[in-house]
């Protein structure tokens, strides 16, 4: 039995397939955050073939809140674009199972449930554009407090498609007002990870009524001076998968990512 | 009976869906170029549901060659998004009809043919990005010459989906040398109609001999100090969708686009 990780400075230096394999091993089941610096982390998403045309034409309609960077064959469980070699079912620390939109169990490795008609989907994630934003000298408040990111159900109905369908689910990052627009140019260079932010300023104008009770996550204070910036959450089509209640669906535990090996910095246009 | 329209010049200042009247009425038959400049046209591609999903995946697998712009539900008709109140049977000035992979016929109306199960893709084009070169002073050579934009199969595999596959086809436009860099900018800002060029200066890395023999469309010629500058084609899709020889497959036919009411600018980021 391989020896527990116990601290993220024991994962530094290493590459995507380094970590990825000591995942795989069982000796790391905690956030992947911070692992990995430049490397593209992705959700995943996982249904069976039959619901896969509407989650995929779901992703098409919807793209800043489901930005796709890989969907996988029917059965297949190797990501060969995102990182050839791994294993979506082993490779990720922890895991969620759905039955009938219900959180069944939260588990370490998929394989005792898969199938060959289940379709892998994996979707951009906020680390992608918040690294450049820290490059660029902000300050990424729920990061310095060690928290979650407080995300918001907002008045805005997604674009349905076929039985997927609810409202847009939001991130809140409060920037000083002298960033936002270097924080727009930014994000909007990322569209693969959700692009520029979907609202600033107002949170009234999302049907947010107290900004400081998130729907998920947690609060974090806004300062004088700063002002709300929203992003289209990939929380969003997790609630819109549930909501659907498929027979089965498979995702990563919040905060436990995909590691892949391609670079955040293959993803910006421009 | 409508009259026929016989000049551009008499379409000249009219919206997108005025001049989509006039097509719907028979006025109109004609290749769709310079019509409601400003204003997205797209390509049209219409298969069986059973077909659907394999090309939808192949548009997300190859974006560049595939820049889906809408997606209609299965039966429907109306493009809500690009243009509510239009119908995609009927507005386009001239289609074709392809049986088991092969040109069946030319028709000026599909409502003969369609069917519940058929479900409408509409892809962006590369009129989009050709208008904003053009603002930026860059002339396009075969729109000065009036023929069609010189297009080669690559040595370049599209990534597979399904029934679908097969080599990327790329559009050539030969520039300056010293435009090379601001054409990339000003393309790259547009990745839901193609994007930044595949590739700039040397064709023979993309598998074409002589880039005056193209596969498709006509030849214009590359003068001194001017580069070839790539880019993926919509004529990929169309490509890759007959070698699959489905039993029924719609599309415009070439240069006879969809005009949509989305401006072009909202396409762009940053």
């Amino acid at each position: 039995m391989a020896t527990v990780i116990r601290s993220m400075h024991d994962l530094t230096g290493l590459a995507p397939h380094q970590i990825r394999q000591r995942i795989r091993a069982g000796q790391w089941r905690r956030p992947t955050a911070g692992l990995a610096p430049g490397y593209t982390q992705a959700n995943l998403a996982v249904v069976p073939r039959a619901l896969a045309y509407d989650f995929l034409l779901f992703c098409q309609r919807n793209p800043q809140p489901c930005p796709l960077l890989e969907v996988l064959d029917p059965g297949a469980h190797e990501p060969r674009e995102l990182a050839p070699g791994a294993d979506i079912r082993t490779d990720i620390p922890r895991y969620r199972v759905y039955r009938n939109g219900t959180l069944a169990e939260e588990v370490d490795d998929l394989r005792a449930y898969w199938r060959d008609d289940l379709v892998g989907f994996l979707l951009g994630c906020s680390f992608t554009f918040e690294h450049p934003l820290m490059d660029a000298g902000m300050r990424i408040r729920h990061i310095e407090l060690g928290v979650n990111v407080p995300m918001f159900i907002t008045n805005r109905p997604c674009k349905p498609a076929g039985v997927f369908h609810g409202p847009l689910v939001v991130s809140m990052r409060p920037l000083p007002a002298d960033d936002v627009v270097r924080a727009v140019q930014i994000t909007s260079r990322f569209p693969a990870v959700h692009g520029a932010p979907i609202h600033v300023g107002d949170p009234t104008v999302l049907g947010i009524c107290d900004v400081q009770r998130p729907d998920f996550g947690d609060a974090v204070p806004v300062a004088p001076g700063e002002v709300p910036v929203f992003w289209a959450c990939g929380v969003t089509p997790q609630a819109v998968m549930m909501q659907a209640k498929p027979v089965l669906a498979l995702t990563h535990a919040p905060g436990h990512m995909f590691i892949s090996d391609r670079r955040d910095s293959t993803l910006a246009v421009l």
